[in-house]
């Protein structure tokens, strides 16, 4: 039987190349930026455009899907994942990367039916290596295999996380207390190069074993999730049970074993869901 | 007049690249890893043979030249920095991203005369880029100019820094307590790609506009500070004073008044200098 959603796929590919050529050339002229939810919740214009573009062309050929884009859900639309083919889209994933020229920003394109994500494209656009990833048939980085690095112990372990854009005192003090205890463990590093999409790549190709954040959503996560699941690694809550990509958590590990350690490690963050109706 | 150095500055260039080739080499191989001061402080066989390497054939053209190597020294040679012209070396400047296979790995050559650093060469080879500075003559990544933000305003501000190797506890309070003191100004962010030389370089190029860290050595400063300063921007002590390349301490800022506003914010962790003699 063909593929349901190949075509979907490669339709996502091609429009984030496209996507990512807006972006680079974007870099190259002056960037004026606005605020979000705080002084260094960073958008800009290209950020809404390219999220226009995208999905626009897509409802052009698929009028029956839904969409949850950042820039959407930003201006009022809501997040709520339902049963419907459902595209989730960050346009730019590193927008604060993107206003400073800072090498990492990525188009994140993730489509999941009944809720499971079928297909992910994370297109690290200035690098210019598009990762992409279809359930059951593997994840890829320019078209080379990726194999996470199957590592199993904790303390042999370099982990990529970020600082975050929340400046509340409290959620601070949090997350490097999170960073305290896992470099007492001891571990051999922690990473941030300012993109969760990025980030979870990095676990997908073996040069970093585990992910962690709390705070990001839905559209930071769906495009790199199966990215990296396809790889061979692991999806988990920050709890250590099963993940859920409307929590705004993750642990995307190369193993059970250290996603489930840096779990027991963690101190978690109140946070309200995406799919919060309130 | 001709420049004296020029053609260390050339020889310089053509062992960076080199060295890149053996360690992009090594990267496809199996890694064995040995630890140094702690069992975070990680070596293998490739930072050594990549430094005798580089050593050996500069020693061969240049015998009456001084050394300073990071493995040279870790083998028991001294690192006290005379006014004889003094090569400073750090084979491979991220070497636990290099164990681990995360793509930011440098070979840094620094060449100081009179104690003045009079050219830098920081070679990123997996990523291919080749940075280089002469004094008084600007700071190049692959032969196009470089220029740093030059971005004054810290609350405007990404900045680079890493947790170090270091796992004393007090040590890790320190690193963490300033990162949550310059958080909460608040900044854009801070990122960390694992290398001191490619975290310098990365202000260099205005993609971040400030790096800060203590713990490092000469090896890690010699070869990307002079690709900071002719990139237009300025090396400071971490107390807002004069840099002191021996002194394991750095703030390479796009400005002055972003360099002293973050040693304004900092604490200082106690280090034994590059060129303690007991």
């Amino acid at each position: 039987m063909a593929d349901p959603w190949q075509e979907c796929m490669d339709y996502a590919v091609t429009l984030a190349r496209k996507a990512g050529e807006i972006i680079r050339g974007a870099l190259k002229e002056e960037i004026s930026v606005m605020t979000k939810s705080s002084p260094v919740d960073l958008v800009t214009e290209t950020d809404q455009k390219v999220e226009n573009f995208i999905i626009s062309l897509i409802k052009e050929k698929y009028p029956s899907h839904s969409f949850i884009g950042e820039e959407s859900v930003a201006a009022g639309q809501g997040s709520i994942l339902t049963d419907n083919p459902t595209w989730i889209i960050d346009p730019i994933d590193g927008t604060t990367n993107f206003v400073h020229r800072f090498p990492f920003v990525a188009v994140s394109i993730g489509f999941v039916v009944n809720k499971k994500i079928e297909f992910g494209i994370v297109y690290s656009c200035v690098e210019d290596k598009m990762y992409t990833a279809r359930k059951g048939k593997g994840a890829f980085c320019n078209g080379q295999k990726l194999q996470v690095s199957g590592q199993e112990d904790i303390t042999k372990s370099l982990l990529v996380t970020e600082l975050g854009s929340n400046r509340d005192p409290e959620t601070i003090k949090i997350i490097l207390s999170n960073m305290e205890r896992l470099l007492s463990i001891p571990i051999h590093g922690i990473r941030a190069v300012g993109t969760a999409a990025v980030n979870m790549c990095l676990v997908a190709t073996g040069g970093a074993d585990a992910y962690y954040e709390m705070g990001i959503h839905c559209w930071d996560m769906a495009g790199a999730g199966i990215v990296v699941t396809e790889a061979g690694g692991v999806l988990l809550d920050v709890s250590g049970g099963p993940f859920d990509l409307m929590s705004r958590r993750i642990i995307a590990a190369s193993s059970r074993a250290i996603g489930e350690r840096i779990a027991k490690a963690l101190q978690i963050i109140p946070l309200q869901r995406d799919d919060a109706t309130n």
